[in-house]
């Protein structure tokens, strides 16, 4: 029964080497989540399709890969019960999926996380601070880059209003991206600012149009914009009115003075928009709480960041690489009402998450994986035979328990068959031992770098580990 | 659309504290399996229902999960091509199940990794050392400690016949046990010898029955233990042949010299089994290993092992806590050919899965979770107002970097308030600054136990750290 094995379209196996590079950016990250005092959590991998159904929209709800409930679920159903009216054979398949399917996998993090808050909203202390880390499953075409299962590395804090998070998302930022010896730029915007704008045009029910438009202006530039907002049904008084945000340069303060007038009355239009003045508010005391805290890496208004229209109500964050060509590396946003959908109103919150799979690919582009992070076993024994491999196991033993990854060659090979599996693994020592090096209580051991080679008594633990240092 | 949230039926939330245990379980095992020069891998989540089915057995194969092709899958289905013949209204469901659902979560760890070594068979430089900690899901009814996803923590050598490797599996459970502080005994058993109890009973076909009656002689006795081997078929000669290896007892050397008599042609029968006699070879090499590794725990031969006998060849292995009474908490064993359902035959590895919920369990049981594996957050900085809050977030980010974990209570609450808060979430040093300390640029700090209070000049980060420490 051999087969030709293989994983499905759109999923990933990770060796040894990606694993290494992975763990390095897991483990960057967390660290630095914990050091802000955010804990972890884990959901399960499926969840009731009741949860994950409606929260995605109805592209989202296609996306959702549906568990089957049973090996035989097929067999428990009367067709008949799904025929479509006055057809033969035609069945609903929606309601026949439904039947055979109740529980599906998780799409994204962020509402098993607000099922979570709402269902153990007992035990938790507000504001809780979490994070998570977990694989997701998207039923996407797969392509280049889009995976149909991929981690995602979510931090939220749920239960405080306070600015103070906003920014100490900012500083977690700035520090992984520091441990990583990556230049980036944090842009941020804040939804009540592209709802102002959209109020002082006149059209705030076209607020996603005109902030879709807005984006585009680097790309085909101020006229092409005004043109598309015209199209999309703004009037031209109206595209005078935000014209000015348009072309906004400057400081930070000066851009937010600027913004300021226009939300106060001052624009074209003359309407004054108080959640605009708002967002302006959030986003200043945001800026001064940065200036506070002394971030190493740039940081800027952005008003065509437009993620997360849907349910963002305040900040909104991104993250791009400044040398490397990639598509934002991070991204998130403060909402008011995640866990409403659940039957807990009135829980703001904010979070970011990391995209584990570019910062892989821009850690790997800029060759910044520090370099032990690849190699893993430091010391390879050589096996030259019973005698030999039973005066190396208390050796080995008292390596490891001190820390050092190091492998005895399992079979007595020829030399050279061990040397090139130290060679594979980019094993950097190696020690050969033979009746000689037993008889006197030694242990020679290589540097197979830069061919210094040394001698130790088999009990100067802190002579081997000072020369594998 | 308020819903009352819930999780599926066997699975399971992993709050901070849980995780804080589980985390504390799995990097001590990761960090034992680094030392040993096991490397990590991961395979996807959902592997094609080709690559699952049939290696688990009839009953396996009613316990994979599947997973529906798409969100409309049924939408593309001609229902007529699975009418069963001469009906009117009666379908195939395998077959339709097969036709929607072309994936499946994995079930174990072990397949995937077979799968894996024949896919990436050139790219692997052999003997190839793995481990792997991810969920498994199995369609289960769930009951108490038997849940449809759970984590496995897999290590395995593939590629090496050489009985070290049994030697380094052991040498791990002895290391992770004594750094978990959990006295454990490891029972070694081999899959050989019990093939020869059956060859020299006369009854080679008969060796599962013979081990499962074997299996219970500590509950049932002797007498009981043979009238089943009867009851089974074996003959009263059959039974006396083997009486001997059933009243085993002293030294493992003295057993193994009973054994070796045994199958050497001096039981009842006068059979001579090879195959037993090399089952004893391998125990003696390995038990003599074992002598010249210091093992800690107590480790000794147990005929009755009776796991994986279906693809085991070689060792078995189970380990038992002494102090706690639960199942095993590891096992594994040697198989010779588990690539060859996937085309790579004569690969023979070795490995041994520890059972992450039961040692979780058992140290909670045991109450040997080490102290700081609860406590996250170690110093909380109470918010005691604008002004204040920008004078701390300097202090706070530089303990940060120096990897304390310390959060800023972010509202200006009444102190009771963020009293409680660090009493929830056990945070042991709680820092509170007004207008005097900010003036002379100071920070208060008290440790919550002891009730002790210290005042270090705000720059003073060593200083903050020893009181933390």
């Amino acid at each position: 029964m051999a087969q030709k094995p293989s994983i499905p379209k759109g999923t990933r196996d990770f060796g040894p080497a990606e694993m290494a590079g992975r763990n390095y950016i897991f483990d960057t990250i967390r660290s630095v989540f914990r050091t802000y005092g955010y804990a972890p959590i884990e959901t399960p991998s499926m969840e009731n399709l009741s949860t994950l159904l409606g929260k995605y929209g109805d592209e989202g709800d296609k996306l959702l890969f549906r568990i089957l409930n049973s090996g035989d679920a097929f067999s428990h159903i009367n067709y008949n019960d799904f025929k479509v009216d006055g057809t033969e054979d035609c069945y609903n398949s929606k309601a026949l999926s439904l039947k055979v399917c109740e529980k599906g996998l998780r799409y994204d993090l962020t509402v098993p996380f607000a099922r979570y808050v709402v269902q153990h909203q007992n035990e938790i202390s507000f504001p809780f601070k979490r994070f998570q880390i977990q694989p997701v499953w998207r039923a996407d075409r797969p392509q280049k880059g889009r995976y149909r299962e991929f981690y995602q590395c979510d931090v939220d804090v749920i239960g405080s209003k306070s600015l103070l998070n906003e920014l100490e998302l900012v500083q977690m930022v700035d520090r992984v991206f520091t441990l990583f010896d990556v230049r980036v730029c944090i842009k941020i915007n804040n939804r009540k600012i592209l709802t102002g704008m959209a109020e002082i045009c006149g059209f705030p029910e076209k607020v996603v149009d005109i902030t879709v438009a807005i984006d585009k202006i680097d790309k085909i530039g101020l006229e092409a914009v005004e043109a598309e907002m015209i199209q999309n049904g703004l009037t031209q008084e109206a595209v005078e009115a935000i014209r000015p945000v348009l072309q906004l340069s400057g400081t930070t303060s000066e851009k937010i003075a600027v913004m300021r007038d226009l939300m106060g009355g001052k624009s074209a239009s003359g309407i004054v928009s108080e959640t605009g003045l708002k967002g302006l508010d959030e986003l200043e005391e945001l800026f001064s709480l940065i200036d506070a805290a002394d971030i190493s890496h740039e940081v800027e208004i952005d008003l065509s960041l437009a993620r997360g229209l849907n349910y963002y109500t305040g900040a909104i964050f991104e993250v791009k690489a400044k040398d490397f060509a990639i598509g934002s590396i991070c991204g998130g946003g403060r909402y008011d009402n995640l866990t409403g959908i659940f039957g807990l109103p009135d829980m703001s919150g904010v979070g970011i998450s990391f995209g584990a799979d570019r910062i892989y690919d821009v850690l790997k582009g800029l060759d910044k994986f520090p370099s032990e992070v690849t190699s893993s076993t430091r010391l390879l024994f050589a096996n030259m035979g019973e005698a030999e491999l039973r005066y190396l196991i208390p050796v080995a033993r008292a390596l490891r328990e001190r820390g050092i990854a190091c492998e005895i060659y399992p079979e007595s090979s020829k030399l050279k068959k061990q040397f090139d599996y130290a060679d594979k693994k980019t094993i950097p020592f190696i020690s050969i031992n033979g009746e000689t090096e037993v008889s006197e209580s030694k242990v020679n051991i290589k540097n197979l770098s830069t061919g210094v080679q040394s001698s130790f008594d088999k009990n100067d633990i802190d002579g081997v580990l000072a020369f594998l240092a």
